[in-house]
Parts: structure tokens; C-alpha cells; sequence
């Protein structure tokens, strides 16, 4: 018996409307990403287990997908090893290529492996999909796409500045208005850490933080006293507690608490920088907001942090975040690379952009025109104002049977195809095209010119 | 010490210029697509291993990717089979899924799988990677993209004619003229097996007739001595060796040879079909040629058979292919859906671009302008500039650093950015832009209305 078709869990075909949505998503950022100076890479879907091992935790290691080595791959493992029927221990035995886990690292690695070739600063996008053994859950695939913008080789705040106009320029060609570019910096981060004497717990202290929307202000300075953050220091973070105000305002505030950390006032300063940029430039539809509570992969990020959260009437967690790493490249033996970089958070934005009704009803339609087939020469007599029409650009079909008008008409029903044209006899003699609406349910005859002049 | 990176073999990172002339291929291709009224889908990049194990042959099942399974793997293997140390038999017990090999096979699982959602005759594209576990070597990868597009559930010969207008269009488009798109049928393969005596030797009688170019008349005839076909069969075949002439009289000629054949005669009823339609409706820039020689996949194929070969000037196999099945979705348990479908060989059709020169050189280029960067403030003047342009449509960006004017003149040609602006007092002053071309060495004073004009 033949097996009923199923897919892997976490995995999911795109239907047309689905692919012809997203391709909408990806190339309004990838005309945003090039009106900015970004150009693509790609990178291979597998890469040497070396690579990407050791790379994102131990948590992480586990949720790469590896490959199977081909052919006798038991081979290869020694008697002793494998008479100890130990998965960890054989696992590099036996598979040497991992699908990608993210895009970041596969371009450290292109960065360091085509140095030679790239000029810098480089300015790179990409977009593919990415692997993960993710336990599936709603929202949650083992396959999905990221999309990621960075420059590396420069440590010019302007960058940071070019990004949050790149985020309000890409949601404002969504249609998507009134996102919330939130902001932090690493270095304001540890600079609180010192001020109240806990430079030492600064990933206690953060994580603290973080909570501060979900579990307000209480239940975080609980959590600080039990990682053994003193009373003392606690009682310095007050102001933090109450920041309000707009982003400069904030700043001020910020500034009295940090006067004694010199590593919190070059946070400052870099806040400013960009603040002031921002301001004098203008955002088109999103706004920026300063949030000290914003943490993120504070290991990774050393100087700004960015999140961006959807307009407020979604319930939808971040749709992008991003900030500035220093030494990327380091892992594969290039010192010194400065990095910063922003990604999209693709399958959350397509489904506000859909919750939203935000996707332009042009995405979604297939075909303008489907000619009814009445037979042979009908058929071909067809075809001659199709090749004409596609050649000006509209999308134009023939029925392929001549099946009967209802069997006909109910397939452009289904497809959602809004007209036919029909060509008998009469149609033929005249060169004439009869042009049904197949909404109002109009009719109209018209010449070639005529049909191709009302489509194009 | 740091790993010194590389990727894995017959894998491949592209650059920013390689992406854009591949996307620049998948575009036209895509764009042609969507004209002629065929939709995308996209399925998983691995499918479940009994979705893909047994459908090509044992040669494919070897050179398909599994993907070891998560966690503790060797748990479900029971001791004794696990004691054996035989790498077959564990494959199935360690991994449940693999990489797509093809996409004819998960298009046929998508059609059995959405079934009930799908509207009849079904006109899909998909443009994906696939993976093989091939030896690499020029010109053959591990991982490479497959462009194909099918029609299911539609046994009309229109579907063939389509398809040949659809090859034309797109090499049309890709500038690529003069390719030969070679047509013939499975049926009339079959019709002169039959007639020769030979129907239970198509196979070694049509893989020694596809030799004929290469190894000459006489080979072939040797060969098919050799397999068994009988001298009295070959000699009746000695007509197809001189076939000549215009399409249509060689199947005035094949008609003579095949008229004791039903199938046979059934086959030339169809060529002639489609010939006419097509010597009707006249191709754009290619030649469609009967090869009675033509067999590819032939125990795949039922009826048409197609493959495109480029230009006489260029040395490279076939650059796409394709063909009439009657069965795809039998495997999944669907019976009695015809499919028709062509696929574009992409790396190949690469590789013929870029030695004829075809690739626009629109498609290559990055940013239009470069603004130089000489402080902060005129950094800031720049990007208000910057904005307006990209608002316009305009690829900018400000160098990121205020270095010296030589360094930033140096990134300019180095990635071969046409015009450079210079933003001074002067021009802050005057509200004017310095523009320069970086390849005369020209400069003029332009408004910013000015300097949008000229580039928008």
C-alpha cells in the first residue's frame, strides 16, 4: 500500500498564497537592504561540524541537525568507542556537516575564509533558512528563514545611526507603522553593574532587569538580593525604576546615576551621538525609545542593543533585533573585526502583516485572464492573443481541455481569476475578444489591442 | 589556535556578485513563470526518509543526506542488531530524515498531501536547493538550485505547447538566443522497438540510439547487434539514421517506418500537434527540432520528451529538460494524475551567461553613490541628503569614518561605486553637492534636486 504523505514536524510547505506573501516580505527588505549599500552572500546549507560546534553552548550543539556521513560510516569508528554504544561520543565518528543553526556565524567564518577578497568596511545581507532541533511548538520551526543585515570592519556610530533608519525604512515599505525601535548599550549596562558594586554579577544583574515589564519592580529587586546583589546597591538603582521622560530626559537622568562609571558615561555618550542623529534626521513611521531594561545576548552585543517591537494593538513578542559585537571574527582567527548587525524576524512578521490585513491584495493574484477553451482551432486562435498579451506584460492562460463552459468557469471561480475571455466562431471572424468580468458578470467585446491596452 | 575556516566539499559560498547574477537568472525565469500563469510552492528541505528512500534507484538512495537523528540516538538500536556494525542496516534505526534530493519527488507529496485544497490542473514552480551526496567534480555540486515547473492534471497537448513558448520566452529574456529546444516521444521510442521486434529491449535499444551523435551509425549498430536486436530489426531502422529535412518531413518519413505501430502512429499524431501549434504561433528566438535519438529518463517518461541545448558556440551540455509522466503521484497513493513538466539547469545556464557576456551590467552594480565623509556634521548633512535619495530611489551611503579623503577614494574603486559626493563647508554653506565621477574625474556643483534628478 502506498504510504500516506506526511511532512517532518517542525517543517511546513508554503502554499502559493503563503510563498507569494513571503517573497513580498523578503524582496520590500532586500530593496531597503541595496538602497542602503548591503549586498548578498550566501553561504552553504551545511557546514564542517568544526564550524559551527561549540559555537552558540552546549543547549546549542544539541539542537544542530547533523548530517550522516555517506557510505560505510561505522567504518571509521574505532571497536573500543563503539562497543561503548555511546551517541555523544560517536556523533563526530560518524557525521563530519551540520545544517546552518544561524546566519552569523557562516559569515564570520566567509568573512575570515574571503578576507583577502573583501573590501572593507563590507556591508553584507542574507537571507536562507536555518536548522534547529527545537522542540516545535506554536510559532516555533525547525526550518525557518532569518534575515540579517551587518557591517563589519567598522566602528563608526554612523552605522548604528544607518540602522535605525534601515528599520523605520523597511517598515514603513510594509506598511507596518508605528513599530518601537528600542535602544540600549552594553556599556550603560555595565556601568550601573559597577556603580552599585556588581560589576562581578553584571549577567545576574541584567537578567533581573530584563524582567522589569513582566514582573515589575518588586519581584526584580528580590531577584537581585537573592544573586546577592547588596541592599545598598539595589537602592542606587531607584532612579532606573522611574526613568521617564523623552529619550534626552532620560539620558539626564541617566547621567546622574552613572557619573562615577567611565565606562557608563562612553554608553552615554554613544546614546546621544545617535539620538541626536535620529532626531535631526527624522524617522518616517517608527519611533525610538530608549530602554535601559534591554538586554538581549549581552555576551555577545558590546556596544548598542536594539529590539524592535510591533505597533501596540499585536500581541507579538520582538519583530527584529540587532547591536554591535566587537570581535565576530575572533572565533576563526581574524582579531579586531568590529561588527554591527540587525535582523528581521520574518515568520513574526508575517503573521502581524497578515493579523493586520497589511499584505497588498496585488501579492496574491496569480493569472489576469483565463481564456475559455472551445476546441483546437479555438485553442490556437487563443494562444496568438496570449503570446501578445505576455509579451506586454500581462499574465494570460488557456484553458488546456475543451471541457464544458460550467467545469471552465468554476476552475477561474476557484482560482480566483478575475476574467475570461471567450473566442467561438463569431469571436474569430470578427478578430474579436469577448471580455467577461467575472465578479459584475459584464461582458464586453474588444479588439487585441484593446484587451492588451486595458491589462497592461 | 583558531580553526582555519573552510567549507565543506562540493558546497559553495557566493559573493555579492555571484548572488546578483544568479538572482538575476531566478528573476527572469520567475517573471516568465508568472506570465504564462504557473504559482510557487515550497516544501520542507528535509522530508521524512520513506518519502524519499526507494524513489531513485539504489544509486540515489546512496546519495541521499540523512540526517542523524537528535538526542541519544543509539538508544533505539537493539544490541544485536547494533553488535553487526553494519552501517545499512543502522542507517534507518539512527536517522528518519534527509535532505531533498530532487523536487519531482516532494511535489508529488505535496500534490497527494493538499489533494483536497489543490485546484485541478495544478501549474506549479519551485526554485530550491537540493542535495546529493555525489563525488564532486567541475560542475557538479553537493548542494545546487533546481528550477522546475509541472502541470498536473491535465492531459491536453497545450500543456507541450506552452512549455516550448515558456522555454523560448525565458532564454528570450536572458538574451540567450539561438538555443535548439529538441522534442520526442516516448511512444514513438516504443513504436519502433515494437517494429524492429525489439519492444521487450527498449531500454538497451534506446540508450544505444541515444548514442548516435557521439559514436557514429555503425557503433550503434554494433551495439544493438550486441544486445540481442536482431539484423533484420536494424536494417528496417536504417531510415531513422538519415532522417532530414524540416520537422515535418521527417515525421512524413517516421510515418513510413512506424505504420504498423499503434503506438507509434499515436506518437507522430502528437508531434504533429504540437508542431503545428507551434509553426503557427512562431518562437521568439529558438528552433524546436525533432531528435528521435532523445530518450533522458525515458522509464520515466510517457509521452513528450524535452531537452534544450545552448548555443552552437558555447561547449555545454544540455541546459534543461523535461517531459510528459503518467504516474508521479501513484508512488503516494494518488493513481491516474498526467503531469507535464520542464526544468531549467541553472548553474549550467551560469556558466553560458557569463561566457557569452549576457549578464546585464545593471545586475552586478552595488551603491550609485558614495558620500565622503568629513566630520560629524557633515556626516549628518550627507545623510539628510542620503535620505531624500534612497526615499527616491537612489542606492547611497556616507563612508562611515571621516579618514583620509585618499582611503575613502580608494573604497570608492575598489567596489566600483560610479560617483563619489563631497560634502565641505562650502557646499553645507551653499546647500550644494560636489559630485564626482570617479571614472573621468569630472565635477559639478549640484542642487540636491539636482543630484536626485540625475540618478532617480
Amino acid at each position: 500500500m502506498a504510504q500516506k504523505p506526511s511532512i517532518p514536524k517542525g517543517t511546513r510547505d508554503f502554499t502559493p498564497e503563503q510563498v507569494a506573501k513571503r517573497n513580498y516580505i523578503f524582496n520590500t527588505i532586500q530593496k531597503q537592504f541595496e538602497l542602503y549599500g548591503f549586498q548578498p552572500i550566501e553561504t552553504p546549507s551545511f557546514e564542517n561540524s568544526d564550524t559551527l560546534m561549540g559555537k552558540y553552548g552546549d543547549e546549542g550543539d544539541r539542537l544542530i541537525f547533523k548530517i550522516l556521513n555517506s557510505g560505510d560510516f561505522l567504518n571509521k569508528v574505532d571497536d573500543k568507542l563503539y562497543s561503548k554504544k555511546d551517541s555523544n561520543a560517536i556523533t563526530s565518528k560518524i557525521s563530519e556537516k551540520a545544517l546552518r543553526y544561524d546566519l552569523t556565524v557562516p559569515f564570520a567564518r566567509y568573512v575570515v575564509q574571503h578576507q583577502n577578497e573583501i573590501e572593507f568596511p563590507f556591508k553584507r545581507y542574507q537571507i536562507q533558512p536555518v536548522w534547529r532541533a527545537d522542540r516545535p511548538q506554536k510559532g516555533r520551526f525547525r526550518e525557518f528563514y532569518q534575515c540579517d543585515a551587518d557591517v563589519v570592519g567598522s566602528n563608526s556610530l554612523w552605522q548604528e545611526v544607518e540602522f535605525i533608519q534601515l528599520y523605520d525604512a523597511v517598515f514603513t515599505a510594509l506598511k507596518l507603522e508605528g513599530v518601537t525601535i528600542k535602544i540600549n548599550n552594553r556599556k550603560i549596562l555595565s556601568g550601573i553593574a559597577e556603580v552599585i558594586g556588581a560589576s562581578d554579577k553584571l549577567i545576574d544583574f541584567t537578567v533581573a532587569l530584563d524582567k522589569l515589564d513582566k514582573i515589575g519592580e518588586e519581584k526584580v529587586k528580590e531577584e537581585m538580593l537573592e544573586k546577592g546583589i547588596s541592599k545598598k546597591g539595589i537602592e542606587k538603582l531607584q532612579p532606573l525604576f522611574t526613568l521617564s521622560g523623552s529619550f534626552n530626559s532620560q539620558v539626564v537622568q541617566l547621567k546622574s546615576i552613572l557619573n562615577s562609571s567611565e565606562e557608563g558615561k562612553k554608553g552615554i555618550e554613544e546614546l546621544e551621538f545617535i539620538d541626536k542623529a535620529i532626531s535631526e534626521l527624522g524617522l518616517q513611521t517608527a519611533t525610538l525609545k530608549l530602554d535601559v531594561t534591554l538586554a538581549r545576548g549581552l555576551n555577545y552585543y558590546t556596544g548598542a542593543i536594539f529590539e524592535v517591537s510591533a505597533p501596540e494593538q499585536v500581541q507579538m513578542g520582538s519583530i527584529g533585533g540587532g547591536g554591535r559585537y566587537d570581535d565576530l571574527t575572533g572565533i576563526f582567527g581574524l582579531k579586531d573585526v568590529s561588527g554591527v548587525g540587525i535582523s528581521f524576524g520574518l515568520d513574526r512578521i508575517y503573521l502581524v502583516l497578515d493579523e493586520l490585513n497589511l499584505f497588498p491584495e496585488t501579492v496574491t493574484k496569480n493569472i489576469d485572464l483565463l481564456f475559455i477553451n472551445f476546441g483546437d482551432k479555438e485553442g490556437l486562435f487563443s494562444l496568438k492573443a496570449i503570446k501578445q498579451l505576455r509579451l506586454n506584460g500581462v499574465n494570460a492562460e488557456l484553458y488546456p481541455d475543451a471541457a464544458k463552459m460550467k467545469k471552465q468557469m468554476n476552475h477561474a471561480n476557484k482560482r480566483n481569476i478575475p476574467f475570461i475571455v471567450l473566442v467561438g466562431e463569431k469571436e474569430m471572424e470578427t478578430e474579436s475578444y469577448t471580455l467577461k468580468n467575472m465578479v459584475s458578470g459584464e461582458q464586453v467585446k474588444l479588439s487585441l489591442t484593446e484587451l492588451i491596452s486595458k491589462f497592461e
